[in-house]
């Protein structure tokens, strides 16, 4: 797969040679992920992992403090749930696993083999998603006014069957966590939806140091099933948009469909209003492409598992080996009360020109360079892996700075990508001008008036999608850039992941 | 299911009358869990979740201490994985979910049906246990002795369809952490297994109170493909084993299934020792049966999600009602200040004689009453789950006092199930005594010959399996109880869950 001729010194293809891979090549050269034995399954290695864990106990936290409890729901679904709602089967049910069987046997040639007496009496679907198990349990639970609300989320596994695959951004098992509500208002569901759509622009925004443009879905984009979609978008930095999370008001569809009712205050039975709302390991994605440069990965400090690494040069004499040892185990020490996250790479069969290269591929925020002479002129190095920038500070500052540097790396990561969102966005009013613009990526914010076969002529011809209808606007008067009937809003449309 | 004539006020049938019906009671009325639409498979509720999630915390803290990484490795499995270890295809690849189709269809009749199109390639088996996946990427990880040790843990959801199925103890679907890891050496392998078996065994003891026996399994109830496999086995209040956790050095069994191999030192090529390990939610189970009593659940402080509840009793006037609330308030955020998870029933729609039963029920370990009575005299009521002591505290000393009186719970729950494991835990001699005594449950240390066809034998004639070799024994001449062959080691028979 990899293009040598084209990469950079480290293995890295250019972003501007070819994106694509460029950003398998940050994957790979940062130990994140790699494809499973299965067709388009994924292994999550364990630096991957880190930064997966870091922003679930983030998120987990956040889903917690909004009144919210874990629990667990089983993935496997009888095929008869998907048929209870109608729009939910023809956007779920066609892609994915099915449990067929649940038993194996060696046949009478020695080979193991699928039981034909152990078929199901009916066939199980391997979550797609929950909807349909969760609100057959709902309908056990929910009784009275009482009951409501009910807040629930899980953190599981997802399998869509997917053709086209590709690390973190589309694969056929994915992680994520899903949140599940009931409500005895439709009023009190949408707050819900919107109060999560809240907690994930804050996840994205200021853990990922990835802005995003929330707002609301098309009809033609919205989750099968749903009432309204909600969604956060983030811009990549080939401009093309990545959906980073969504939060759907679900109404009293599943309700209908699953038989959650409640006796109300007056002793009437009423249908619950329900929500839902996901963000998934494609997060990890949106992070790679949101900050990675031609070295390797970038990582915001709030999410790398990693914040400060140490890179002692011990030196020649035994002596100046005790003496940097000391230094390092102490500033080691330091950083750990200041719960900053820091290792020191004692690796003993690796150059010191390897270990500084391996570090900055792998993202970490903050670099610290230490030999003999260092410590003889009471300095080290310090390496910011955002800018690149290399200065030398006193050595009793380290400590002190260092949670200065990481938030302001943090803060720099955020800042830039920001600028790229806003000069990457423009509005745009003419369809011709659109079409030829769109091709070297960027979001554009557009009149549309409203109609799904406009939407669908202009992803059929220029393969630019809604992303969604903002939040952050005023309602002005303007013509559809298709078919120029009267439009009040402007959509932004971009091609995504 | 619910025989209500043998039951007491609270809905919970008595452990001497039906103990099966008595496990299943404490699980609906502390809330923990329920079976899923599809046969087997369990919902883990909020309350038991929480119990879960405190597990999994504690544990993951201890794998990670240890030199573990979290990683995430696919569920499916292609069937031919199966076939490499022979030992491993015989324990494991009979009963389990097998997936065949990737895709639904709407047929002519407008029904959802598998699309016979869409089948796979090669049948897909959903994870019953990762050695052959992990094995397998393993294997592309490791090239050099460099590369050694692995180690790696991930925390999944697991299936083996399984026929007679029991909430926690046994379900088609469960959820645990299962560590694998690769190593240079035999010896190296086998101190890692031992070493995660005592982590489990500290698990096990200090924080669920459950006491156990650890020990190596029998060659018959050794891991499907394992040189050797080490356990813990706790006794429950029926006096039958639940095994809580194991770990197994795989030897290099699936390093020549899976060709994990690895340059040594001296550049010859060796294959690598493995070793794996899991604990599941089959310990929720251990923990309800080692503590619970006719009244409920009952919880170890360090492992309950609300250590402490409190109960205000808000009187009659506006002016009784803030007083209380600011006694409380003041409290609770006293208690929360000292780490200790509290909670205040705050609940206007359920009388307080509810609350308190309904706490008792859900295990929490101290329960706070508290109203303008007690308030007036400086007092609070403090209530201990375990031996349902209740009595009267200063006001002022409640906070002082609430980590002794935890400590104090933690430590007693722990005595209490040693001293059920010690008293019936007994050394027998003679197989008619042993036939008779098993009817009753207990553990029983006999001497054995070390010849499966012995071993089977008894399984067949009393239930009883060998629940482990102990590691706590000296050698001593003795003859197997079953054939009077000389014998070194006694080993634990005991019925088992």
């Amino acid at each position: 797969m990899k293009n040598t001729t084209n990469q950079n010194s480290k293995g890295i293809t250019l972003r501007t040679e070819d994106y694509s891979q460029w950003y398998l090549d940050i994957i790979k050269e940062a130990d994140l992920a790699e494809y499973g034995d299965v067709k388009g399954t994924m292994i999550i290695k364990p630096y991957g992992y880190a930064i997966w864990e870091n922003i679930q106990s983030i998120l987990d936290k956040k889903i917690k403090e909004t009144g919210h409890q874990n629990a667990y729901f089983p993935m496997f679904i009888p095929k008869s749930f998907f048929s209870k709602e109608a729009a939910h089967v023809s956007g779920f049910a066609k892609e994915c696993a099915v449990v067929t069987h649940y038993r194996l046997k060696t046949d009478e040639k020695g080979e193991l083999v699928v039981d034909p007496d152990a078929k199901l009496p009916e066939e199980l679907i391997v979550r797609p998603t929950s909807e349909t198990i969760i609100h057959s349990a709902f309908s056990r639970w929910i009784k009275s006014w009482r009951d409501l609300p009910v807040l629930v989320n899980q953190w599981a596994n997802i399998v869509r069957w997917e053709m086209r695959t590709r690390l973190f951004l589309r694969t056929s098992e994915f992680l994520w966590q899903e949140g599940h509500t009931a409500h005895a208002t439709e009023e009190e569901a949408e707050v819900e939806t919107l109060k999560m759509l809240g907690v994930y622009k804050d996840l994205a925004e200021n853990y990922l140091a990835m802005p995003v443009i929330d707002g609301q879905k098309s009809e033609s984009e919205k989750f099968a099933g749903a009432l309204r979609t909600y969604c956060i978008e983030a811009m990549m930095q080939d401009g093309k948009a990545l959906q980073a999370g969504t939060s759907h008001n679900l109404g009293q569809n599943f309700a209908k469909a699953f038989e959650v009712k409640f006796l109300d205050k007056n002793n009437t039975e009423q249908y619950t209003w329900m929500t839902s709302w996901g963000v998934s390991t494609r997060l990890m994605g949106g992070l790679i492409m949101s900050h990675s440069d031609d070295k390797g990965l970038v990582l915001p400090p709030n999410i790398a598992p990693i914040q400060v690494v140490i890179v002692p040069l011990l030196g020649k004499t035994e002596e100046e080996k005790v003496t940097v040892l000391s230094v390092v185990h102490n500033m080691e020490q330091a950083l750990k009360a200041k719960n900053i996250r820091v290792q020191v790479d004692m690796r003993e069969h690796e150059t010191f020109g390897n270990k500084l290269y391996g570090w900055e591929k792998k993202g970490v925020p903050v670099r610290v360079e230490i030999g003999p002479r260092d410590v003889k002129a009471g300095n080290v190095m310090v390496a910011r892996r955002d800018t690149s920038e290399k200065y030398p500070i006193a050595l009793n500052d380290l400590v002190i700075k260092a949670p200065e540097i990481l938030a302001s790396i943090q803060e720099d990561l955020l800042i830039q990508s920001q600028k790229r969102l806003e000069v990457r966005t423009q509005k745009i009013d003419n369809y011709a001008d659109f079409s030829k613009k769109i091709e070297n990526g960027g979001f554009f914010a557009a009149h549309w008036c409203g109609d799904a076969k406009c939407e669908a002529e202009i992803k059929q011809e220029t393969k630019a999608t809604i992303r969604c209808i903002p939040f952050a606007q005023k309602e002005e008067n303007g013509k559809c850039m298709k078919c120029g009937k009267d439009s009040k809003k402007r959509v932004i449309f971009a091609r995504a992941y």
